[in-house]
């Protein structure tokens, strides 16, 4: 049997009971670590699980998952998605490769943070396609991520900025870094979209204790340090009653 | 101190690790029960949990949410929610009325199905904003769902449909019901979005071992029966290589 478990954004205890027990029953355990980073360090799943936890990066999902999958086909083997299972197309690629070589799968499944970003206070079901923003280069600062979020402002939905992730160079973009990049591509296109004074809500952590929410103008926002990552940015569209409340609780302007 | 708890959607083992301590720490368990079904049955939490699940239905939270609450400032209360904690109006009103109180508050995050139906194989930052279609009455008949579909579909941006749910009259909307209102308002606005040659996905049980899902012409998968609830609706866009070789592994004519 495969098992596809998800491990949720934070630390060991993330993991579900059904997870946790399929985890136990596996020969081989591989953690795929390179569209996302484990927050708590990956030590702390080995020691938890009371298992070898063998790091899967990009060579290793891409070049040799037979490999790994071929294991499946006479033990149990696990492979740990950070977040929940389908989260990059990585996944799909493993399942259907799973599916062709005729294996059982098991989909254990955890939160994201698609849907763990719900404590921000914005309705999930008011926000439009999510957003992804590369680390600009000299040659390449491409203005999908702007668009996406003018779209969903016209559409009145919020949008969840989500932050480039270089694994292997240990580079994970900050919140600031973020607004920097859309006070660029707003300086080329003028939309009106990320001002300075637009208020919008940065993110780091989500999903674990430590997290940091704040809710205010860009240019405030710009300067604060949000720590370890990872970071998101939330572009706010028109708030309901609600909505409104639980921004409020994460003003910067309350707390000043 | 009072816990959110995801406790995602199928059975009991589907809680976080992190999530069951704190339920056996706490001396009074809710269970919000109207937002959702919980699908493997009320009584199989109380039994693994080792504690009372107290059943909180639409009166008790939306009316009697300061009684809960009130205990949670000299002991520990969890409210569970099905699926993930911020998935309805209802949580962040409970998160806000807690705020007031000046209750610590602790947020333990699950699944919900804006991230399990990955496993259907479409992209999650493909998918545009979520649709959800009531169930029609003689004088009720809103068109949002289909404009919703339509206008993510003029941003080749897939659609998760989520269906009706009536608890207290124990109705659950079925994928069958759910097309044939589509096909109603097709009828009505003849945008060419829903046909009966349309080729979308129906699911049941997303995120449980017997979830169904089948790929096929809304004419067909019409006649199907899916089975117990929660059943939702995906209306593919645009189809990158792998979303298709995925929604093949589900394809009702390969079966055939």
């Amino acid at each position: 049997m495969l098992y596809l478990i998800g491990i949720g954004l934070n630390d060991e205890k993330d993991i579900t009971v059904k997870g946790l027990e399929a985890v136990r029953r596996c020969s081989k355990v591989y953690l795929e670590s390179y569209t996302s980073k484990f927050q708590a360090g990956i030590g702390r799943l080995s020691q938890y699980y009371g298992k070898e936890v063998i790091i899967a990066d990009r060579n290793l999902i891409e070049n040799q998952a037979d490999i790994i999958l071929d294991q499946a086909k006479s033990t149990d083997i696990a492979i740990l998605i950070i977040g929940d299972v389908f989260g990059a197309t990585t996944h799909s690629d493993i399942y259907l490769r799973a599916k062709e070589k005729g294996l059982d799968i098991s989909v254990i499944n955890n939160t994201s943070i698609i849907n763990a970003v719900g404590i921000v206070g914005l309705e999930l079901y008011k926000y439009g396609r999510i957003a992804s923003l590369p680390f600009f280069e000299e040659s390449y600062k491409p203005a999908t991520p702007y668009s996406v979020i003018s779209d969903n402002l016209s559409h009145s939905l919020h949008t969840l900025v989500l932050l480039d992730i270089r694994h292997d160079q240990d580079r994970y973009m900050t919140a600031s870094q973020a607004m920097k990049q859309l006070l660029e591509l707003e300086d080329e296109k003028h939309e009106g979209i990320i001002l300075q004074e637009t208020r919008i809500i940065a993110c780091s952590r989500i999903g674990s204790e430590d997290s940091l929410i704040k809710y205010g103008a860009v240019k405030d926002l710009i300067s604060l340090d949000f720590g370890k990552p990872l970071h998101c940015l939330i572009i706010p569209s028109k708030l309901h009653f609600i909505e409104e409340q639980m921004l409020d609780t994460y003003s910067i302007y309350n707390s000043v």
